[in-house]
């Protein structure tokens, strides 16, 4: 046997101190939210969403992004630290903060991308043009995520038209995302509708392809990522707890639960380069920082199987 | 179109009142449990686990089991009424009673044989050798099911061999049982695993393969749900609220939640005959009959997806 470790074969992309944090009602503080990417990072998460930005006044718990992303980008300068932006300002503060990635969420729902940040897909498009643009001027090794949201349904529009999602996931990269994802925003999507989007996405757009953005809102968290990973779909983002929901998309809750997704490939054998264990251990310092909050996940509470080992 | 209902694509059989009752510590009222019996056929569930033909003193939630054999016969004749039986004087008081189908515990791990039903594997085939007999002069009409429990591992004795679980699954058929199925009763599986064992036991034993029987212990319930389905597994046990577990299993909790595997395949299209909305209000007489007792799932908190409509 080889003795060094093999490159992981999925990427686990940590959204908690961003998506996660968005849904709760209490303003973590700064320094806790330090001690949660460092607890993250020990546990071996190679990506974490660590702030939005967007305006104080609309969600005052990313009110210290700059200060987020400085600190993590210093501290774990091999971890890739990503923000969300929604628009130009938010993303030339974000390279101005020494972000490694930036993630934009383009709406395929009409309704939900005017709730969502006041424009609609095809402006977003534009918005995506402008903000590559300005990436390629300011910090060009800087990759830059369309998250394509209510990509399986919306809880404000209800269906939301495959043929949308594609063609606006296409639009994105062709307008300088260096990646589509595809985002369950509300929890609507299902494996079969998974597999045909997934199935859709990886043709059109082959290493351009995104991740896997489920939530677990009714339950299909975990099948839905299963799914994906039938697909080919290598990255999947998660938040640890299960924390997360959009506040401008009614009924959207939460992520799929890191701590049971890297228990679920672990099992498989698919190896994440995260330590499971270590992984339960930052639940403590984000409890910490948000009193009273309730966490989800299943492994944590049922510990892991007997005689289990993690792969290599 | 033809106006008739298609047959549904798979079988969802609850085992709620077996093995749901069976892990918590209140008893039922006989009486709430006919009104919770009716509700779940009312939804257009066609196969139910009712009871548990042991020994009172054992399981006092159970002294019922011919009571509500007879009423659920009596008052369902179209709908598989099931019952579980350890041995052959189970198995005589069950066929006494009027049942449609027999399960028979039957497990892999020889520390959870031991525990569960005081025998060995090999001693239970022996048992599933006498109760055909029995049913073949008794009641030849009435079917023989035996769920090899701690097939994906155990708390007692961890690993269980692949082959282990094979081997057993085929004697039990020779033996008379009509089908066997794998269950997952500590909650250990994996969809990589569910792949591999139900692939070999189709392999195996053809039409003669049964139900897969999962727990949701670390939130894979409905994943290893879907890598059976992908393996051309047709019949889902589940429990209404995620009750469930096994007193003879450390660290065995919650079957997976009916509702949620519903909603999974309805929404994926494959039809399951039961009635999403039916289905939610039958939580309605199982909550009045354990007061205080917590019942899991997403679905029936998140509701259904704007829109959404089910499979004919």
């Amino acid at each position: 046997m080889p003795s060094r470790t093999p490159q992981p074969e999925v990427l686990i992309s940590e959204v908690g101190p961003r998506d996660g944090l968005q849904s709760v009602k209490a303003t973590m503080p700064t320094a806790d939210k330090f001690k949660w990417i460092d607890a993250l990072v020990a546990a071996g998460i190679r990506e974490i969403e660590v702030a939005s930005f967007v305006p104080a006044r609309l969600l005052p718990q990313m009110a210290d992004a700059a200060e987020v992303v400085k600190y993590a980008t210093t501290a774990h300068p091999s971890v890739t630290i990503m923000a969300l932006v929604p628009n130009l300002r938010g993303a030339q503060a974000a390279l101005e903060a020494g972000v490694h990635k930036l993630t934009m969420p383009v709406s395929a729902s009409h309704a939900h991308s005017l709730a969502n940040v006041r424009k609609t897909p095809q402006e977003m498009v534009q918005e995506v043009q402008a903000i590559a643009q300005l990436r390629d001027e300011l910090a060009p090794s800087v990759k830059l995520e369309a998250g394509i949201s209510t990509a399986f349904g919306c809880t404000l529009q209800g269906e939301v038209p495959e043929d949308d999602v594609i063609k606006l996931a296409v639009m994105c990269v062709q307008a300088g995302a260096d990646e589509s994802g595809l985002s369950d925003t509300v929890g609507y999507a299902n494996p079969a509708q998974v597999r045909r989007l997934f199935r859709r996405l990886r043709q059109e757009l082959g290493e351009h392809a995104g991740a896997a953005h489920m939530h677990n809102t009714r339950g299909l968290g975990l099948a839905n990522c299963l799914a994906a990973w039938d697909e080919g779909v290598r990255t999947f983002d998660s938040s640890l707890g299960g924390l997360g929901g959009c506040p401008y998309a009614p009924g959207a809750s939460g992520n799929v639960v890191t701590e049971d997704l890297v228990f679920m490939f672990e099992a498989m054998g698919v190896s994440t380069g995260v330590d499971i264990e270590k992984l339960v251990a930052a639940r403590v310092p984000l409890a910490a920082g948000l009193p009273g909050e309730a966490l989800y996940g299943m492994t944590p509470d049922a510990g892991l199987p007997k005689g289990f080992t993690q792969h290599a």
